[in-house]
């Protein structure tokens, strides 16, 4: 299926409100705890996505934008959000992610990028060229994998409290 | 973490919510599609949870309060969900969710169960002995598993889009 810019826009401004919907109303033991060594919990996957937004989507298109393949995009930290994590709740957190996904789509919008502009190229420090079509195309995947990555954590808080049924449910194998 | 009977409702009361609004003002080949064989697009994951509705989580409850152990769960079928597939659009078949979860969960709170009905129990026909606890949290399981697995779904279309990303997304891994 083709990128499409308003469809991809339909999918990125209602990933807010589906976080929240997510994390409402549970109790921190839901929504802080991970499911294991090198997992996430549903609190640092919304860190993950407000650190996102700060230095990986509007960056990458504004560097594409303005340089092309000339200059690579800067490298994304992995553990960039570990100061957020620190400083915000879950609720925090989400109001926070849903601010800056807003001013973003703000910038995206105002760039009013033409079909024959999702076709430049940019420079990724890992593996080269890509268009800003493929940008785009992956914030939209991010987003929809963290949903589904946050579904994961909590499932697996109940991973004891389903008794047998774990055998029939895959989601709640150990990672 | 222990099965609690409020936060199971809180989540439990919001999936339809959640499957709608991933699935809104997106073009029917973002929705109706597969990530190939055996595999399940957005609508059919909500005519899956449509079916459930009907045959699995009260009608097993009901079973498991009047019969206790003495009669086991009728077996679900993972394919009865055929005929709703082509008897509605996926715009539909939420609908049809909302309701038909609204009247589940009607139901479960008129039962008004007590920490000590989450101990009774009932016989799984695959393997045996599980307890009322243990299908509530599973229902929960259950539907975060689902929500999730609209979200690969949808990624999956995109899985040409993204180029050269798709070596960073696990979740575009072909199943």
């Amino acid at each position: 299926m083709r990128f499409d810019l308003d469809h991809a826009l339909a999918v990125l401004s209602r990933t807010p409100s589906l976080v929240r919907t997510l994390v409402a109303d549970l109790p921190a033991e839901w929504t802080e705890r991970d499911e294991g060594a090198e997992t996430w919990s549903a609190k640092e996957v919304v860190a993950h996505l407000v650190f996102g937004e700060r230095t990986d989507w509007i960056p990458r298109l504004r560097i594409l934008l303005r340089d092309g393949e000339a200059r690579p995009f800067d490298p994304f930290d992995q553990r960039g959000h570990a100061s957020l994590m620190r400083e915000h709740d879950v609720a925090g957190l989400v109001e926070l992610f849903a601010r800056e996904r807003a001013e973003s789509l703000d910038t995206l919008r105002a760039v009013r990028l033409t079909a024959a502009d999702l076709e430049r190229r940019g420079t990724h420090p890992t593996f080269g060229p890509v268009t800003l079509g493929n940008l785009l195309a992956t914030w939209v995947v991010h987003d929809l994998n963290h949903i589904g990555q946050i579904c994961r954590a909590e499932c697996h808080q109940y991973r004891d409290a389903v008794g047998p049924w774990v055998a029939f449910l895959g989601i709640l194998d150990r990672p």
